[in-house]
């Protein structure tokens, strides 16, 4: 939006501008608004919950639900129990059959696209070097996941693609981020098929093949429904990772998304908002690249020009994304409707909505932000922005300070309690944990527990430090600024305010 | 209560007036206490506690209870199970048959008044837009619930009232708010009978026909039990919903209520501190009519002035609504007694009876607020009140500024992680969260658990932004407001008081 | 101890005169904190949790334990199962029988003293007043537990204790603080044997002629337990209340008491340290009355005055309590001996122990507070303690303020949401749970439940007006407070000081 | 680290040296994070955990885990199943039999060192007084452990080392500071065997002849695991102590260590920075052994001189250390090697290497520290490192009066509640609950439960006067200081500041 510094010669034309400006911006804000709400709705976090109570909560049985995985045996155990009944739902409540048509409705209403996917990943025998003391005892080892150790000889019975290894181009998998490493699209996979006693086989005969070995590092298993009543997708990936340590920790990911936009009238609607959007921001692309021209380097040391041009960079790429969504999705329901007991890859294009979907919360979150730039017609509001902008250097000087004692503590606490305690188990979460106990959210007894000497006085020692005196420090050096402010906008005269603008437009 | 400028020419004179104001308002606050503990007591708690732990906390065998209820399947056998052994008692705990005069009450105690009653809304199969590509497999689509598009017409075994559908006239129901929509109050109904054996075999066919079907969106139970013992009535709701993502919800409604006012001696008691309450009420209000009159617009610039027609005509409200309610009570227990198999509604009673207490509870907290309207004797009490008074312009500035902060953090947070966490999963509840996290209150795994890089991202930023600037900002302007205030007033002479009134009086 | 303003005219005097009593001061502190500590040990926690654990925690098969019983029927299950398999250990971990030496310990080590008893109290059936409406239908009615509406005619089998009503003095039992009443020490008594089998057979007559009836209010079992271990009484009350409402509530009193106080050595020399404490006690009062003769009325205005003569007053009670226990449990126990199979009844001893606990560890708080008396030999302390003091009159006009506001919300929160909520369903926990809101100790969900709109409203108003506005004043005042004396302090001399006193007599 | 008075004449210079000197401490402070992080890993935590959740959580069918042991029995129960299940895996998840090479790992993956054993420390019969009217029945008395009161003589079968007494020289074993006492390395052991048949029979054989017994007090269960994928160690140590109360309380020791340093690549080349780590360290030797001749008494002074001292100090403990541990790995592993079959005791030496990690890692800390004495180059930072000094006195005084009052508070919350509440239960659980308090964690019901009176008010009062009154008296102090500093430093040239040296490098 256009600098304002230009019409600072005659005041009043300035806020005639500045109040026109200001009437497009908040044109412009309910739109993205009304796109961004479009986008979303309740309904989706309640499909996310009812899918992922589902197949995360429930039980097997007196075993442990997928949540609670320590070992194979659960992870097997659960295959063959919550897993199953999950994906097939072959009778209703009442025991009669469900007819044909409704076959392959999860809850009877969430229609599994294709069939799922088993795959696993694993590291060969000699990935890692045993010291010469244990050379004669121990003969294999198997190191935790790289991508540079996997095992890629066939195995078990070696037939099928459940015992051959296959590459990530074959698969036309993606890798992924888990909690203790991340994983290549490769592996050796599994795919069920749409009738329960059949996928009850195939599991079956894994299980007693030792399909899952000491070398097995993690394990997927990947599907897609889709809700007609609601139009919404929902990608599920259950995860079970499985140390070198031994044991087993479960992850999942359920992505729910709206990957078929225009159905029914709201969405025309909400296409109809797009459309001005769109307007919108090929007029702020013009006004922008007219004001660079103008201004050259001056131009990017205003923040509000930074924030316009983020706005409009986010805007084009999701722009672009919405196009080629559209086309991918059109092309992978054809193909899916053509073989419907092929695995339906949905992974990665409902990770791309996702990040499209953050990339929107973010630009309107900006967007709100840059409501500031025109709120200067206020003394109040200036005496409150003022502060802010005068105390930002001594903020700056005690935040170098501050974030040296906190990472002292951070990395003391990590190495400290790191072996004992899941909160500082590495440094990201000393570092939250630390955070936390500022905010008075933290667990005393784990850190007593971990050590009875250190814990209580790493802890009192911090407490002290960081929350007594330096966050008191914090609100010294805000609430000084303040006063000093205040004192000064008490002596200047008012400037020219908007509030005077509709004053003396009234007096006329 | 009088305009007190009018006296203030002679300052003893007003102090006088003031003073015998304040007694005769003492005097009502008193009466008015009197009446609403007369109303309340915390047996009423231990009745709801006592109802609701037998209804949703009591597991049916291995299977969840009402509260953890999350499908089809679990409602069956909570309708079986708990549901049947709460409401039916037909033997005592060593096994014998209970007499006939002791049936029907639940725990030995509380009479199940009427028969309850289970009801269902359904939508019909066309009541959403499937999307072409999907409109060859996906042949029926049962959307969220409207009432627009209930399914009205008749399935099953389409006999009885429990396969036809009756609307909410036919059934002189009210609409309920539930969590995901609001229901009308028409639908599928099934009364239950007096007996257990007879209810069991109904509750059999329900389950055996399919009762509950793909269109089903939401499924009541109703019933009032009595217990003369401490004269209250429970109307009970349980209401299970099934939202168009399949899965189910549950919730309920436990509303104690003492429709019957006057039986014990302390009844007759209160009875008296009502009537003397409308003569005040009375006077109140010929006293500020008279105000009106003579002040007309000014009248209503006084704060205080708002407050009095606030409280009187809530006390006008209610005395209406004591009057309906009694009549229909007496006219509601007559049909009931002469009709003991008839489902007995008291839906609409209890719900206007809770709104009642409400009012009630309402006015009896702005009459305590008026107190300060008096209490103006001391001069560190003005000095406090006068300190909120000069920072409200700076607050209510500081306050925009940091509401469009913190809805830009609502929205930012809404639209990130609302398919994900409950806590974020609509806007009011981000914003709640949002609010939570200020006071500490927060569940940062879960947010981590969202999103890895953004969760974590979001939190520091909002707390950095929020808690640390905006909060100190808030503290810094009451601080430097009171600094000014104090000092003002050490060179003001203190007004004549109501303190120096006495000690006049003493010296006399 | 003595008034230190004679000596305000030689300041050194006045130095030397301080410096004495606080030496003597500190001799007696440290006795004290002897004695005191010398009554208590960690020993006594693990005593009541062992117990606890055994008797609340322990389930009943399928059934809940003792602290989750909600209805009469879970109670028999208690009281024939964790109660028995708790009271009676006849047979060793691998099921070889106990010898006779070795019974009637409960862990093997815990004596049980006499035998148990389980006691009930019953309301009479026309207890409450029927609306004339229902008493047609309902022809009996039990009210809340009142002392008067007793049930004190026979029932069921009428023989024995269990079926007729004994009288408190006949009992010599005392009155029970529970739940919901305050019970008498009358009822309906059963005292159980020292064999598993007897005790069985007769619980099982009770279970059978239906011993607990729709009267039945409240039910205690009580019994005693001592570990010649570590030389400690349990007296152990396990309360079952049964409100007007149907169902049940249960409580428990565990009282971890050390009656026998002089066994090993180290409780021979806490006595002699008693004994000093008496000497010094004894001083203490013939000090202080000589200056109450001195000083009359104006000895009464010091607070410091008042302290001494509470802590003496406490100290003397605590001393004819110690010499009353001593006697009568040396009675007590040799009755015991003689007849071991009657009830024990330590209740009304352990009572009184437990306030002589209270009492002391109070008289220490106090005397640890005395110390302020004799800490003003520096300056940075009379800053502080002068700010205490001069703001101390604006926080009292402040809390009158803050209380009525309080108070308005208390009011307000117990009468929207008590009938839903137990943390608002009386008007103390109402009070409590607003002033841990304050701390950030808070349930949100709950409130949002008992009320979808006005519970975030009320919420919301709360943590504004007292959180934000009244919490941050406190604060100001303090702050301003503070910034004043601070000046102040700096433009007046030192006086002479305590540390002057030791510089000069380093200097001679 | 030189002196920096020293160059004060020439403030060029000065800020030079400096410049240089913090140039070389980044590298070493680099050098030392490298060499810190290198030793520990994310891995560790996970491998503890898995440890843990598989001995510790693991339910014994319908018992509880061993977290949840409370009694003898709970323990047997455990021992006989999920200790021997977590120990020997002889069959893969589908129940074929493991290789004899595979036998002895625990999850496949983690070596079982040598045997586990279990010991038990008993008291003798005599070891405490009983009352005298007390003494014709309990004839019996074992008092809580201390290491004088041990039993040494053989019992039951009186073969075998289970039965009979070991001293800890003889077992080569180490004291263990347990929940109630620290007990000695002695006892009655039992080492079991590397066949799960065997071992279960062995402890069969103590079940049935009662070798827990009334005197028994500790009993510990050992062993250790190492696992060659990711190169730790796992030393176990399982504990169940039996108060003199009757009743188990369980704790353990997880203690994952890497006690063989260099195997992998990324091992050497931490080796190659401890090289470089050791010459820093013996270059600031050198360095700070001159200072010292040079300054002399006055060198101990400054605080930055001490920290090197004992920088420099944990770094030659931790050399040391290094090398014992090498030498003494290498024996045990040998000595194991060669007698699979005999316990394998790495207690001792897992104890010194976490505490050799924990030196570390306060050393790293220290060294974090020292970087302030370098940020001098910052007006803001001078301003806040002044204003703690100068508001140090202050606050001293303050913390004086403050733990006075807390320590009051402290000890009227144990003898108050002591008995009843965990948190209460001794001195410094009382110290650290109230210091809690302060930071809004704490449970509020527990207090009010153990004394429905005293709980509350004590609860309101220490909150009143500690959170409220003295917290923000803290905040007073440090704000008043903060304003006065800011004002002293506006009047104050700006000194030479290493920003100006940069500058003028720049100018030339
Ligand atoms: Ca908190």
């Amino acid at each position: 939006t256009r600098q304002t510094e230009e019409t600072s010669g005659d005041r009043e034309l300035h806020v005639k501008t500045t109040l026109r400006e200001l009437i497009i911006y908040c044109v412009f804000l309910i739109i993205l608004c009304v796109v961004t709400f479009g986008m979303t709705s309740t309904t989706m976090y309640y499909y996310t919950k009812v899918m992922s109570d589902l197949f995360l909560e429930t039980p097997a049985g007196d075993n442990p639900s997928f949540k609670e995985i320590t070992n194979v045996n659960d992870f097997w155990e659960f295959a063959k129990g919550p897993l199953l009944d999950g994906l097939y739902w072959e009778t209703w409540y009442n025991n009669k059959t469900v007819s044909d048509d409704q076959l392959g409705y999860i809850y009877y209403e969430n229609k599994l696209l294709g069939v799922p996917r088993i795959r696993q990943l694993k590291v060969h025998s000699n990935s890692c070097v045993v010291h010469d003391d244990f050379k004669s005892v121990i003969r294999e080892c198997f190191d935790s996941y790289l991508e540079s150790l996997e095992d890629k000889s066939s195995f078990g019975l070696e037939n099928g693609t459940a015992w051959n290894y296959q590459t990530q181009d074959q698969l036309d998998g993606s890798s992924h981020w888990g909690l203790l490493a991340t994983y290549s699209g490769a592996g050796f996979v599994q795919d069920l098929t749409r009738k329960r006693s059949e996928s009850e086989a195939l599991i079956g005969d894994l299980f007693d093949n030792l399909w899952i070995t000491r070398g097995t590092r993690a394990l997927f298993i990947d599907f897609t429904v889709y809700n007609a009543n609601i139009n919404l997708f929902c990608v599920v990936r259950l995860v079970v990772e499985f140390p070198a340590t031994g044991g087993a920790i479960s992850s999942s990911v359920f992505r729910t998304v709206k990957l078929i936009r225009y159905v029914s009238v709201t969405d025309y609607f909400i296409m109809a908002c797009e459309c001005i959007f769109v307007l919108f921001i090929i007029y702020y692309m013009i006004e922008e690249s007219l004001e660079i021209k103008k201004h050259k380097f001056s131009y990017f040391k205003s923040f509000w020009n930074i924030l316009d041009i983020l706005v409009i960079l986010i805007a084009i790429l999701c722009f672009a994304f919405h196009i080629y969504r559209t086309l991918e999705v059109t092309n992978k329901l054809q193909g899916l409707l053509k073989q419907p007991d092929k695995y339906a890859d949905f992974e990665r294009l409902s990770y791309w909505q996702t990040q499209f979907d953050n990339a929107i919360a973010i630009a309107v979150f900006f967007a709100w932000i840059k409501i500031f730039k025109y709120i200067s017609f206020n003394k109040t509001m200036t005496q409150l922005s003022s502060t802010l902008g005068r105390c930002a250097k001594d903020l700056a000087g005690f935040a170098v300070m501050f974030f040296i004692i906190f990472l002292a503590f951070t990395q003391l606490g990590y190495l400290l309690f790191g072996t004992q305690v899941h909160d500082f188990s590495n440094f990201q979460n000393s570092f939250f944990t630390l955070f936390r106990i500022i905010l008075g959210d933290f667990d005393f007894h784990q850190l007593e527990e971990a050590n009875r000497v250190l814990g209580p006085i790493f802890f009192m020692l911090f407490v002290f430090f960081v929350f007594f005196v330096l966050i008191n420090m914090f609100l010294a050096i805000i609430n000084d600024t303040y006063s000093e402010v205040k004192g000064d906008m008490a002596n200047t005269k008012n400037e020219f305010e908007m509030a005077d603008y509709f004053r003396k437009g009234y007096e006329k």
